[in-house]
């Protein structure tokens, strides 16, 4: 079977084998669920396992080998959920980890204000008469946005050669600002007065706005096409009427609790909406306790809680999650070359796993889109079902400055100041003078942290698994990667009977202290190789009449659905190899 | 080195190692800690990490062979920590997992009401007096409540013939109620006026109390001496008068939150206080999806959260913590037999990972002490330094019959009744009637619950493996059983230079893929071993000239402090067997 596109899978089917086989459960489905919230089945559990264990050992115990040739140094942490508020109040979350909200007026629905636009029009079929009145550019707003979105998709010079050709769009823009921090500007507002204000709009021009009505509009979809997933901003379904939205208000997502007996302000606390905080805590206590030397990085994983607005595309976007980070502290000159190490690295770790590289993108953040303390980030993304045949964020590689350390330093007044003392002892080699040996030794690290998802990881790898097939009983398989398929291995007696069990048994016994494996000796053959198709087992042992006078097994691929015989003194062989690949 | 009895270990000792050492950090500890949560630096990860991924092993990969011979069935569960509120209804728990607290007035301390005693006396000198006025029986209440105490001790038949022979004691505890529900009644009242009550003082005799002052105190741990530790009921260190708490009011153990933007009734939230219930909310998927027939067992491994009043003994009792639970169905006819499996089984188990069995005991649960759910409770216990000559919860082993089954039936109003297949076939091969055979195959199963607290788990290796030993250079050395040590091997160059950092990264690099191990090149090779004799790493490489000579290194050993010589090929053959004892 040739890889199948992720545009051409269905998330509902991805979903429904997902609770059929036991992979992923709506959480608390008994009672009707709970938005935003999933629960990890047998098999899920198990895949989420294994790619948690891979990146455990990739990172922890067997980290990469560096520019130089010897292996890189990270320890691994696990640090509390819940902390001490400063921390987000330093991390900036408290204060900064907001959406602007808004809501339908008529039916309540919420939607962020940002993904808002205000689009000015007012009876549609005369769009482009109000287009002229509004831009006086002779062309109307619609075909107008719509060249500003085949804009953004260029690269900046290719824009900048485009719009510096059309007059019309070129003053339409303006030539101060940067293309996408003019839309942001102009009609990204929160309100209709800021967007009156963004777009300069004369006082004539409002006064028409005003007279045949301003709607926003969500149009956010539009804009990036490749993200229509991201933030579903299709119109309320219950509310026709497009102008009745309120006016924005700040959203925190953190989830709060209060730790104690009284529900008093200097009782909150909140769940951490990353992990990342939880490691620069202890940066201090690692460094102090750990032996470690610039320069080195800190691992963990474990779960985090987003109280998103709106949940949504499975697993994709939940409030409760799981992630991998690391951060890697280094002198603020290395910190490019380590950027650009830790990108190319993570890249490889996934299409390791067994993710198509087609399926898989850079994506650098634009200037403007990078939050104010980050110097460069880019995202590792997939093409899901529900982006394709754009791309969703799987994981981000983001340089994050000095920001956290020094900020917790400012908050909590410890020093995270760092002696290098290696630099030191260069520096006295290169006769430098005292102060210029402080200068290049003393520093607050940078930080590099490549950041993914656990359980996006997951549903790549389901996504990438999923492979219609109408030839076979289950007319569907997950081609996992034998070494993260949740079952490595089906041992079947082929009759439950005539002495089979007892061998099969044997064989499981042995097999399971190395490999998940799973002993079955009900129903025919045949549907045991459907079940094991849709579960994803790479391989199948049957024990029949001829292992009992041969000691011969069959082993049943699930990818080419061919059939060998071994000797059942090989089975671990087998495995052992199959899994190294 | 014999073992040290934990009652010889300091708590304070083992956790300022825990500090150095990088096992156990308090968190947020820039910010001044946050009472009741903990990080786990590196290696306290990996000891984390070394126990679940054994206790996952054991109970999903590998489980324990049952009664009859065959391996029992259980598969793995990871469920969302926020489930719908409806679910803790349902539980009980959020109408009965509250405690009844009570404040100091004048320093706001919080205690639990149902660990205050209502002792009754004036002046303390004059104890005996007042006594004999209260009790009428000629003896002071002090006295009697430690013959009381004492008595508690003891097995049913014999406090009862002392009680018998004792006329006194025989009227003063009456003879209608079981002794521990007397002692709870009397005087472990919520409020003075129920002490008054439930002790049946005459008016006469509560003037007299009233007149000379009705005291609470703080005498808990008197009572069951070996749980001193766990409700530390010590009287407020910043108030002297004992007299001066609020009346209790219910406050509920579990940390409350809210989903979505807006904080109403209908957007609440908790915390899990348990895992259990993300057991049983998806038993009926698991049935439903995974081919799974009674008896069958569903674990998960994760985070819980309590917001205990007092958080206290370390990692002992903290806010937010780890669980390893299973729940077993089975028949309920079959659960007797389940339940004394699982009781020694999981005993077994915690021996298994090299705890001393003189330090751990079972200790079944009382009629009185179970909860109303409840038909069976046995608590496997540990000799902490805080509980010793006692000793405190490790685990518990609960029967908890059909109740959650139940409970989730009747509020989700979904069939939790399984149909027993065998035993229809059973039954009709037996000629039993339709009505027979449906009474016998029909039925919601009962549950044994094996639950432990995995963060527990690691207090209790930490605690066997802490080990002074003055003649060390390192004063101390932690005894982890190999296969738990969180470094398993250093791999150490004698000294930085002449080839041997080469080899020792050589050698290093074959290992780790294996073995979490430790490249160390740095300080004198009797520091390295120092630092590695707290860490607890079992076995030490060293590279020296005569390994670039004749290939061998010296393997030294953590316990022995004795070195032999092996050819440096053998090295992982060597680590593979001593991981396996």
């Amino acid at each position: 079977m040739p890889d199948i596109d992720p545009a051409n899978k269905s998330m509902e089917e991805i979903v429904a084998l997902c609770k059929r086989r036991g992979f992923v459960y709506p959480a608390s489905e008994i009672y009707g669920g709970i938005n935003g919230f999933w629960d990890y089945g047998p098999l899920g559990t198990a895949l989420k396992n294994n790619i948690r264990d891979h990146w455990w050992k990739q990172t922890v115990e067997c980290p990469p080998i560096g520019p130089d040739g010897e292996p890189v140094s990270i320890v691994g942490l696990d640090s509390s959920i819940i902390q001490n508020p400063k921390v987000w109040e330093a991390s900036g979350h408290v204060g900064g980890f907001n959406d602007p909200m808004t809501m339908y007026k008529e039916c309540k629905k919420l939607l962020r204000a940002d993904h808002v636009w205000y689009v000015f029009y007012g009876n549609p079929d005369e769009i482009g008469k109000y287009g002229e009145d509004l831009t006086g550019q002779g062309v109307d707003v619609r075909s107008f946005f719509s060249d500003v979105f085949a804009l953004e998709q260029l690269p900046p010079d290719e824009r900048q050669r485009i719009i510096n050709e059309d007059a019309n769009l070129k003053q339409a823009l303006g030539n101060t600002e940067s293309l996408p921090f003019l839309i942001k500007k102009a009609v990204l507002a929160g309100s209709k007065e800021e967007a009156f204000e963004a777009a300069e709009f004369s006082s004539k021009q409002r006064k028409a706005i005003e007279k045949h009505g301003a709607k926003p509009l969500t149009t956010y979809p539009l804009m990036v096409p490749d993200r229509a997933w991201d933030d579903g901003g299709s119109l309320c379904p219950n509310c026709e009427s497009r102008d009745s939205l309120t006016e924005p208000r700040q959203f925190n997502l953190m989830f709060e609790s209060y730790a104690g007996a009284i529900q008093s302000a200097e009782n909150k606390v909140y769940l951490r909406p990353e992990t990342a905080q939880g490691i620069f805590l202890n940066y201090k206590n690692v460094v102090d306790t750990m032996r470690v030397k610039m320069p080195f990085g800190i691992a963990q994983v474990g779960k985090s809680f987003r109280n998103e607005v709106t949940p949504r595309n499975f697993i994709f976007r939940s409030r409760e999650f799981e992630q991998m980070e690391m951060e890697w502290f280094c002198a603020p000159d290395d910190s490019p070359k380590w950027y650009d190490f830790w990108k190319h690295e993570r890249m490889r770790w996934w299409e390791s796993l067994g993710v198509s590289k087609s399926n898989l993108r850079f994506r650098d953040h634009d200037e403007d889109e990078l939050a104010h303390y980050s110097k460069m980030c880019v995202d590792i993304e997939y093409k899901y079902p529900f982006t394709a045949p754009g791309y969703g964020e799987l994981e981000g590689v983001a340089h994050r400055g000095c920001y956290d350390l020094t900020q917790h330093q400012t908050h909590s007044k410890q020093k995270m100041e760092y002696f290098d003392q290696e630099r030191q002892v260069k520096g006295q080699k290169a006769g430098l003078s005292k102060d210029e040996i402080n200068a290049q030794s003393k520093y607050i690290p940078n930080v590099i942290e490549p950041a993914s998802g656990l359980t996006r990881g997951v549903l790549v790898l389901l996504t990438e698994a999923y492979t219609p097939d109408e030839s076979r009983a289950s007319k569907v398989y997950m081609k996992f990667k034998p070494k993260f398929a949740p079952i490595k291995a089906g041992v079947f007696p082929l009759v439950n009977k005539d002495g089979m069990p007892e061998v099969a048994q044997k064989l499981y016994m042995g097999l399971r202290e190395k490999f998940a494996c799973q002993l079955d000796a009900k129903q025919s053959i045949g549907k045991r190789y459907a079940r094991m198709d849709e579960a994803g087992t790479p391989y199948c042992f049957t024990i029949d009449g001829e292992t009992l006078t041969g000691g011969t097994v069959t082993v049943r691929d699930r990818d080419s659905q061919s059939q060998e015989r071994i000797n059942i003194d090989k089975v671990e062989a087998f495995l052992d190899e199959k899994m190294g690949e």
